[in-house]
């Protein structure tokens, strides 16, 4: 099965990378990573660079589409290529998928429209402007459109997603591989539950840029 | 505060991934990808490419040393110049931390030794034989030197990090902009709680390649 994750300028690592290292062991599983132009991308922080070994152009079909979000997923919601290039994909795939603000790109591209669906929590309104019907769950499986919450998300969605492909012994052994036993030392996970000297504190790391 | 990240032939990407998301994210962060040559390095699964920003020799200190595992870990623990480069970075740091197999290259530098320390569940007698005192938690604080088991464990180590540099409000704060309030659909991230399915799936896996 071909994976295919799109990167553009300013998508966040994690959104997918946490996805790859999962989807990356279901069986005949071939991984492209696509930019506008194949080469160097840069996420979101201006501090990572990731390779894309093929160009849009060159990809014309996949099994599973997973789209990342990041701070740049927000700029290139009219960025009428990706968005073109997108659906032609989507046409083609048996999952269609994102993590984050990912599912801004899939709304922008009209794929959500009268869909549940999920995203980082900074941007339910926007989601929603989309035509989705925003749903609070960490991964929404709506049909063959699968949406993940916020950046981390994306490790639950590939192991929901693996277990829908390949079955759940495989889904649980992909989990062990990367020996996902979360523990997080607080419990400050989503907007429900962080507490608001957390928040404040993001909003001023944010403000400052 | 630098952090410093080396990478190599075969390291998980989610290794170095996970806790870079969460880390560059301290005050003052400045993270530093580097490698034994500036450029391109590819990951253990030979499908994602991550650029290096600096050569080993460019760097000569951080206040975070984060070392991934990876296939190719286990396999640099005989590379005498990467187990310099570390002892030396070690020297200068505040907080030298590894991932995964990366504690193997910490154990083959020298640095583990009388240590409690943990790594993934397949690396426990290597680790040992390195004189370190294996761990079963998911996270190891000892002194200065911060240990995570396998893979994904790296997002809650630099949780758990952040919070002891920057104190919990910030590590808090971190979680929530990495919405990362973990929901695996199955209990099986570490040995003892994964079935025995799951494990003959993997080491079949493992065993076609």
């Amino acid at each position: 099965m071909r994976i295919v994750i799109p990167l553009f300028d300013g998508f966040t690592a994690l959104d997918a990378v946490g996805p790859y290292e999962v989807l990356r062991m279901l069986p005949q599983a071939e991984v492209v990573f696509a930019a506008a132009e194949a080469g160097p991308v840069v996420d979101g922080a201006g501090l990572l660079t990731l390779t894309a070994g093929a160009a849009f152009d060159e990809v014309d079909s996949a099994g599973i589409l997973l789209v990342p979000g990041g701070p740049g997923a927000r700029r290139h919601v009219t960025d009428e290529a990706l968005l073109t290039w997108i659906r032609r994909i989507d046409a083609t795939t048996d999952w269609t998928t994102s993590v984050c603000t990912g599912s801004l790109l899939l709304g922008a591209a009209g794929l959500l429209e009268g869909l549940k669906a999920t995203t980082h929590w900074s941007a339910v309104e926007q989601l929603e402007s989309y035509g989705a019907a925003y749903t609070a769950e960490r991964v929404v499986v709506q049909g063959t459109t699968v949406t993940a919450a916020g950046v981390s998300s994306g490790i639950d969605m590939a192991l929901a997603l693996a277990a829908l492909i390949a079955g759940r012994t495989a889904a649980e052994a992909f989990q062990l591989a990367i020996e996902y036993d979360p523990q997080p030392p607080f419990d400050s996970g989503s907007w429900a539950k962080a507490p608001q000297t957390a928040k404040d504190y993001l909003t001023s790391l944010r403000q400052r840029g």
